[in-house]
C-alpha cells in the first residue's frame, strides 16, 4: 500500500511535530533494508522514537522470531512495539528475551478503538496484570483510558483511533478527538494516522492541527 | 531463524504425509520472491495447501493491506490464513475485502494452546459469533475442541500444541496428544510444529509417527 517515497514525505513534513513515528513494516510495499537506515537517520535527526504497530500475538517460541529474525529484524531498529495478552504471559517472556537486551519497551494492548473490540472486562483486567508483572518491559498500554491504580505505577497511556472530523472508517474503526482521550481519560499520547496522512488531506496543516490539539489538551488536565 | 533451504527440507521430507503446510513467513530470514514460487509450485505437485499462520490482530483497515500488500503479499499464495477477535468484527470485515475474491478462507482463533491463554469464556463465544455472521470466508478455528452446534455447521477444528514427547516448550506453550485432540475433543487436523522439525529430530520419521498417530486416532473417532 505504502511505498518508501510516502513515508519519507510523512517524516519530513510532521517531523517537528511528531515525538514518536509509528509503523507497520509490513503495509510497505517496496521494503528494503535502505529503508530501516534511513528512518534509524531521520529519527536520529529530528528527535522522535520509532513504534512498530505489530501487535505481536502468538506463543512465545514463535513471537521471538518474528520480532528478532526474518527480513524485518524488528527488535533490531523500533523502539517499541506491541502485543495483544491473548496467548498468555508467555508473549512477553519471549519478546522480553529479544527486546530487554536491546533496551526496548513493550506495550500491552489493554483496549482497542475498534467496534465491538473483545478488549474489555476479564480480558483487560488479566492483560493488565500481566504487564504488571513484567515491568522490566512492558513501559505502557494501547489504551483509551489511563491505566495506573497504585501510587509506584507509572505506566504511559497511549491512545489510537484519534480524529478531529470524523468518527468512522466504515471498518469498524472508531475515533474520539484529543481532548477526550487526554483530558477526559486521562491518557498521556495521541496516535493519529489517516487524520494527518488520510487521502487529500495536508499532512503539514493537519500534523500541525493534532499536535496543537493534543498540547492544548494536556495544558488543560495537568492544570486541573 | 529459518531459511529457505530448511523449509524445502521440511517440506521434501514430510511431502507425502502433509495435507496443509503451515508457514510463518515473517521468521524467514532470507526471504525473497522466489521462495514463494517455489512454494507454490511444491504445493501443486505434492498437493497440499498452504496456511500462513499470520494471527491477523489489527483493525480492518490494517490487516487489509497487511494481508493483500507489503512484501509478503499473503492474500496472493496463502490459501488459508488465520485471526483473532480481538480487535472486533471489522478484523473479518478487513480481510474478506481481500480474500473472498481470490477464494481464500479464514481461520478465526477459539482458543490457543499455551499458559494462561485468555481464550476462553465470553471471548471464545464473541469470537465464535463473529465466524457464524461471516461463514462465506470464516472456514473454521484454531481451537482445542469441535465448535460445531447447529446441524447445518460444518466448522473445520485445527488444533496446535500437538506433541506426542513432550507436554511443553518453557516459554507456555502446551501439549496434547493427537489422540486427546481428535477423540476425546472431536477435532478434525492437527498442526505438529516441533515436534517433527525440532533440533535433532528425523523430519521423515516423525511426519510419518505422527500421521499415523494422527490417523489412527481419525478411525477411532468416526468408528465410535
Amino acid at each position: 500500500m505504502l511505498i518508501n517515497a510516502q513515508l519519507y514525505l510523512i517524516i519530513f513534513f510532521t517531523q517537528s511535530l511528531m515525538r514518536l513515528f509509528q509503523t507497520h513494516i509490513d503495509i510497505v510495499d517496496d521494503f528494503d533494508q535502505d529503508l530501516i537506515e534511513q528512518l534509524l537517520v531521520l529519527a536520529k535527526k529530528h528527535d522522535f522514537m520509532i513504534f512498530e504497530d505489530r501487535k505481536f500475538a502468538d506463543i512465545g517460541n514463535t513471537v521471538k522470531h518474528q520480532y528478532g529474525n526474518g527480513i524485518y529484524r524488528i527488535a533490531s531498529w523500533s523502539d517499541i512495539t506491541n502485543a495483544h495478552g491473548v496467548p498468555g504471559e508467555g508473549i512477553i517472556t519471549g519478546l522480553k528475551e529479544v527486546g530487554l537486551p536491546l533496551g526496548r519497551g513493550l506495550l500491552l494492548l489493554a483496549e482497542m478503538s475498534s467496534k465491538g473490540a473483545l478488549t474489555y472486562g476479564e480480558y483487560t483486567t488479566q492483560t493488565i496484570e500481566m504487564a504488571r508483572r513484567n515491568q522490566d518491559f512492558v513501559m505502557g498500554f494501547i489504551t483509551q483510558r489511563c491505566i495506573n491504580e497504585h501510587p509506584d505505577e507509572d505506566f504511559i497511556a497511549m491512545s489510537p483511533g484519534i480524529g478531529l472530523d470524523v468518527t468512522g472508517d466504515g471498518l469498524g474503526q472508531q475515533y474520539r478527538t484529543p481532548r477526550q482521550v487526554i483530558v477526559e481519560s486521562g491518557c498521556d499520547l495521541i496516535i493519529v494516522g489517516r487524520g494527518i496522512y488520510g487521502k487529500g488531506r495536508d499532512v503539514q496543516a493537519e500534523g500541525r492541527r493534532y499536535q496543537e490539539a493534543g498540547w492544548s489538551a494536556y495544558q488543560e488536565r495537568i492544570s486541573q
